[in-house]
């Protein structure tokens, strides 16, 4: 593991990433990407041994904490019995992984089609709106990400949308957001019924007639961890049903324990018809996604082709991995963890920072999902800017903290399994940093 | 491994897969899925102990052999140090795969974006074409299949792009295939040289100017096994230059051993601009693929942020086993073998029994990729029925082989690791079936 450094691959591996890796979402040569060789629980390290506390979760998909055993230990298993195998035969351990992610989804939903990631997660979970409906039309929110194939980016809302529209059948909307509220509400009630209001007016605009789903992230993620004012989920589900309209929730960052719970609509007053996930279901530690479908619209398939499919679609390692993921979740109580974390530690901790350091504008969030938003002045509630957060984000990571930074914000998205101890050692850190930069 | 028999676990495997599992490409109620528990080499088994030749190579997938231990080696080492990174780090099995994929690719190619597999490859060599060339269109063929998401199901030619139309900028033309001409050609020769021509038709009546790229798969595979006949590739290329269009040739199949070469281009006349792969590289032990860019087109993307990614990106347990399938192919001359077995076995092999079978119209192909294509009639070339191939189909499976059956045609796919013996006892079996299926 950690215990002999080896600074020259840290070298070594910066050499070949600079030479042969192009990277997602990125100038190329203005990258310094940091060099990461291990980690166990909510810590990494790189082959100097150099240690950081990770509350990134990477792409907030380690909710398990890194090299877990059971589930390091469910891939050698499978390992060595059999990696791949086509998705048209019958695999145990696929049925295994498809039987224990329907068991925590409601009742109704018997059936998982298994994808490599979110992206194709959403994909797919939108052609079986459209074909159940025989509709076109997707609506999605601005603030939002959906992955970055044909369809996923489109759907998706923020700017990487925009140098992809090359699907059609997608219009957005704005969904709520106390903070930055673009209906001129004064509480969250109001922000739900004001955005309930707002998109029932853009679906009659839109045409009913012509809306195969509603595409929404339970709790918007990478835009800011917008935890859903009271009513609204409900109210949109009620508009779905009015409208006939497919509801599918994306818990692609949402699922799995970040909320403290499952899944995060069981929080809501609301069941979708679909349900996309990737991220949390076996923490990344072999590429997986899909989607749960609502046995109304998995009937529709019965008799007739779903034409949508890939190569690794229900990949045995990925579905060992996905089995010894809830199993160990479920055996220590991993995402009770992550809520009473919620409650007792960051919860308390973030509004402790918020009250001392004026560069906070809001904390909100809930089990290990958290966001500090970041302004360079209460009163206008204007994003701190870009270089600041820049001197931030370096900051924290000198101090041993591999933080979340997106744009004005920083999320504190650490594994489900982090311990009390971690988060005041992560809240010390943001504490510091944020002096720091209050000062400069 | 397959030493004690557990038929109970067929029977289990099967209900589960029955009651949960939703599956690529078809009618669920209509499936009856066999189950595969185990493999070696071109060999898999079930529970039972049944066991079957794979020469259909899952989906064409499983270049290196099933559960090769170099493979598994690599994998449960990285499983053990860490599974799961971000794609914004450096990791030094990233840049240690990126770098041997870049060694077998010709000059000029030194960067490597990874993705989860062949669908997401495609589609983000098409963002790169379209923001390299600022032009939106991608010409492809009919006869091609390129994935399930957005863009890459409609750049797909075949059937399974007509229910999945929500992508703009995507136009279609009709590539060689000597055997059913769409040129009224009489000989390979003229075949090609009349496809280029429609090409440039095609080219100029859809608009140069707005052409972004042309995207082939080097031999197409699902479509038939197509090896494009002298002379085409290579006017592909010449036109592409001639009107500033990106050249990305779809290795996803064809690629990493399969043509009895590394790159199927290898073996033609032909540098593209892009190189999408999957399936392949790593036999698919982990869910990967990517995309080889061109120094060129890699540039653009320097100072500029390149708008794609996913969490996936790069995955350590995938890049690990790359890193393990490319040395060992390299070590025992895998690669090699495939060429071999294609000129001395498969070849001889097929073109003798099309020479005892009035139901086969034509056998081609090359390496451990062939098709044997199956008429009623082999004057009017009338592709045999739906039904005969199904008992086709069933007898194969029946007396121990794994087949690839696709429409009219049985495809001879086996790992490139596959012995003569292997293929000695496949061509009887073929020969068996062909027999029963001619006598019926
Ligand atoms: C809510 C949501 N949906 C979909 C995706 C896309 O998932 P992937 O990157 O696995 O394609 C993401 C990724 O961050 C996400 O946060
Ligand atoms: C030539 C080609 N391109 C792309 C794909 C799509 O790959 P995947 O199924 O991994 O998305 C395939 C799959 O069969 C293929 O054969």
């Amino acid at each position: 593991m950690s215990d002999t450094p080896h600074p020259e691959l840290d070298v070594r591996a910066r050499e070949l990433d600079r030479a042969h890796v192009f990277h997602s979402w990125s100038a190329q040569a203005l990258l310094d990407p940091p060099v990461l060789a291990g980690g166990l629980g909510s810590t990494v390290w790189d082959h100097a041994g150099n240690r950081w506390l990770d509350f990134s979760s990477q792409l907030v998909n380690v909710n398990i904490g890194h090299q877990h055993p059971a589930v390091v230990k469910a891939i050698h298993e499978q390992a060595d019995l059999l990696t791949t195998v086509a998705p048209s035969t019958a695999a145990l351990v696929r049925g295994e992984a498809a039987r224990r992610i329907t068991a925590h989804a409601p009742s109704g939903f018997s059936k998982v089609f298994f994808t490599n990631g979110g992206a194709d997660a959403n994909e797919n979970a939108i052609r079986m709106a459209r074909l159940h409906t025989g509709r076109d039309k997707v609506l999605s929110t601005y603030r939002s990400y959906h992955g970055n194939t044909g369809a996923a980016i489109v759907a998706t809302g923020d700017w990487r949308r925009i140098p992809n529209e090359y699907a059609y059948g997608h219009a957005h909307f704005f969904g709520p957001y106390p903070y930055r509220s673009e209906f001129w509400s004064d509480s969250p009630e109001q922000e739900a019924e004001r955005a309930l209001r707002h998109l029932e007016r853009v679906i009659q605009s839109e045409g009913p007639a012509g809306i195969a789903a509603i595409l929404l992230e339970t709790v918007p993620g990478t835009a800011g961890i917008l935890v859903p004012p009271p009513g609204y989920l409900a109210g949109v589900r009620a508009l779905a049903d009015r409208y006939d309209i497919v509801l599918i929730l994306d818990e692609v960052m949402a699922g799995f324990g970040r909320t403290g719970r499952w899944f995060a609509f069981d929080g809501y007053d609301v069941v979708p018809d679909l349900i996309t996930f990737a991220k949390g279901v076996n923490s990344g530690y072999v590429p997986v996604g899909g989607v749960i479908l609502s046995d109304d619209i998995a009937a529709d398939f019965d008799e007739t082709v779903f034409p949508g499919g890939l190569t690794y679609s229900g990949h045995p390692l990925a579905m060992a991995s996905i089995v010894g993921s809830i199993d160990a979740m479920e055996a220590e109580g991993i995402v009770e963890n992550a809520h009473r974390i919620g409650v007792d530690a960051i919860g308390p901790g973030l509004r402790d920072l918020e009250s001392r350091h004026p560069l906070i504008g809001e904390v909100r969030g809930e089990g290990v999902f958290w966001a500090i938003e970041l302004v360079s002045d209460r009163a206008s509630r204007a994003p701190l800017s870009a270089g600041a957060m820049g001197q931030i984000k370096k900051g924290l990571f000198t101090r041993g903290l591999l933080p979340f930074v997106q744009d004005n914000r920083i999320h504190v998205v650490p594994p489900c399994v982090v311990t009390a101890d971690e988060v005041g050692r992560a809240l010390s850190i943001y504490d510091d940093v944020l002096a720091v930069a209050e000062r400069g």
